[in-house]
């Protein structure tokens, strides 16, 4: 038999192999990254992580961080999270909270779960990368929700998913700082969003991986909280929030969780029972200790450090980026969203960015489940030092104005 | 809205709970438990987990350590299991080696890869739990296959998958003291299943978590390596190699791995990349220190502990069951398979067990995919100490003659 076709499986749906592609380019030193929407290594509370490791093996934790263990995760770390959760405004408690290997594995299991083929999960246009990937599996259709307005009506997005041959099943947003677009909805933003998906009768995806990373500007509510209010409590409602520990301890562990209605917390465990068994336990056991000990210290430090790194390049964007060049000014998280004029494709840009100026970043088509946006690109600041602003922006900002002479 | 039906979504359609169920008696500590399938803490390499985490933290390697990294896995752990797996017969390099979270993650995203709903898996009667719930995921269709002879013709199978409205697309099986029968494949058992699978053009899943563990007998070589000899190596091949660390190692850590036709790899680092990015950063450093260090005398200290409790355990059965009760003599792994007289329903007998003799094993319906098998039980040799099988065994066996005499 034809040996091509044996393993010509589902897979070769996905797309994913241009941003792979880019990654490789960080290995080349002289190249100024905005790409990668990675954590700044230096801020990791490496002692703390030493630390933990060696407490967690040395004592009578040790066979417990070595073996197996249940599917929902690490008991005193749900609790730990649970406590976390009634601080931001979710009271919940630990039946409420799920382990997961990052809140990228959240959002594979949230697509399993609720999307057949054909089914219609709502997303912004551009959102998440790797959201659409994860769902992406399932081969849903995407419907455009746009939270700061100019939604299809509920029978509109009804009609559309019954047409394309399944039904709507979610709403998946970052409110907080997103990525890529940066932008944070407001209180009335959020409550559309609830009422939306109230009238079409479909959970609410809310990813909070950025939410802790606040510079500037007033804290809005999560949706979870809001839905909580509306709903009589977190069991009543209808919001999943997918939080990770990735962007203020470390994403090396792959720690993260789902706080959700326990309905769903418990199909959750099965789907983990059946695809990966548990979170590693060691791994868990540390992140439980070191959150315990190094939270609050790790979001200032964290945050401290980004704001500055946000504030050079907005100056630096704002002293060299020509007329016709517009971006998003986040009031936290990683990432500036930049739109270049029309007829300008930022993948063609890239290109030359990379071989001409030695300055990366990502082009922002992949970002919209339509291929749309070609015009606009995403620049990540987390690990933007002085010399990344002060040549990495000139280079840039000079080649786009060669692009807009040409 | 119903809210009921919010999150009735398919994974409604997993059986697992009973599993869980029985592994919460583990807690109860006058229970003597055949039950669970997990290895003996007291064999782990604590000191080498202890002092290789502290080394992977304390020098260069922390940023990596605590850092997103690829998909595919720890660049030097793929090569160490590619010279592992070359030891073995399956000459390989590292583009055909895919890090897992568990074989538990391999088995899932092979499910995912290859099974559209209504197509054909094949799996023994009975077979791993674990595989029968990562497979129905994605809502096959289960047929019998019987590598000591009996199978359909390719033709016959063929048609009945057809008929189910999809195509076989792999056979499933555990060759070496298989979870849960304790039985091992003969060479001539291996060919036919590698002629069968070429015959109907599918590839074989050959899950190899126990190989490592053999107390007796000859080794058999793998299936993988069966087939890289007739196809002309590993790439021209159809068999995908499921190995673990979980039972030389530990299992808390979760790393496995895939060794496989490398375009089949390029498939799989997609599948994680949508999934969870990329197992643990921290714990593939480390069990790459570990198996460098301890492999060789890990398995020959686990084997040397097991092996005796295997011995200890079928000496007592010897000793105390009644007649008309059989029982598989592993050559190796964790597991003794017992087939009582017919009309004995194991479930029953395990609600008289725990609560009359206070003695657990798994009831075997479970781990057949027709549910079949109600006269066969499982028991775990691995925490088998003398009060097990000088109190437990005896226990038991009177159990099952009042049952027989009922």
């Amino acid at each position: 038999m034809d040996m091509t076709d044996l393993f010509a499986t589902r897979a070769g749906r996905m797309k994913a192999s241009e941003i792979r592609e880019l990654l490789k380019l960080l290995d080349q030193p002289d190249i100024i990254s905005f790409a990668g929407g990675i954590p700044d290594p230096a801020l990791f509370p490496h002692e703390a992580f030493r630390q933990s490791y060696a407490e967690v093996l040395g004592g009578a934790s040790a066979n417990a961080a070595l073996q197996y263990q249940v599917s929902e995760g690490f008991l005193p770390l749900r609790q730990w999270i649970a406590g976390e959760m009634a601080r931001i405004g979710i009271p919940c408690d630990e039946g409420n909270i799920f382990i997961t290997s990052g809140s990228q594995q959240g959002l594979d299991y949230l697509g399993k779960l609720f999307l057949s083929p054909n089914d219609t999960a709502l997303v912004t246009w551009p959102t998440y990368l790797g959201a659409l990937q994860a769902f992406s599996a399932y081969e849903p259709r995407y419907d455009r929700l746009s939270p700061a307005g100019g939604n299809m009506t509920p029978d509109a997005y009804r009609e559309a998913a019954t047409q394309a041959g399944g039904a709507v099943k979610f709403a998946y947003l970052v409110p907080d700082f997103a990525n890529p677009s940066g932008e944070t909805l407001t209180l009335a933003q959020r409550e559309a969003v609830l009422d939306l998906a109230e009238e079409l009768g479909i959970a609410v995806i809310e990813d909070a991986a950025y939410a802790a990373l606040r510079y500037s500007g007033e804290p809005v509510p999560p949706i979870a909280a809001l839905d909580a209010l509306r709903s009589g409590g977190i069991d009543a409602g209808r919001t999943i929030y997918c939080g990770s520990f990735s962007k203020i301890l470390a994403p090396g562990l792959r720690v993260g969780w789902i706080c959700a209605p326990r309905r769903l917390i418990e199909k959750l465990v099965l789907t983990k029972q059946a695809s990966d068994l548990h979170s590693p336990s060691i791994n868990q056991m540390v992140v439980h200790r070191v959150a315990e000990t190094h939270y609050g210290a790790q979001v200032e430090r964290t945050r401290a450090a980004y704001h500055a790194r946000r504030d050079a390049l907005l100056k630096a964007l704002e002293a060299h980026m020509p007329a016709g060049v517009s971006w998003s000014r986040p009031e936290g998280g990683m990432f500036v969203w930049m739109t270049l004029p029309e007829g300008i494709d930022a993948a063609v840009l890239l290109a030359r960015a990379v071989s001409e100026a030695r300055v990366a970043f990502v082009p922002g088509s992949a970002f919209h489940a339509d291929g749309s946006g070609t015009n606009t690109l995403r620049l990540s600041f987390t690990l933007a030092d002085e010399r990344a602003v002060t040549e990495g922006i000139p280079r840039l900002a000079a080649l786009i104005r060669s692009a807009l002479e040409n």
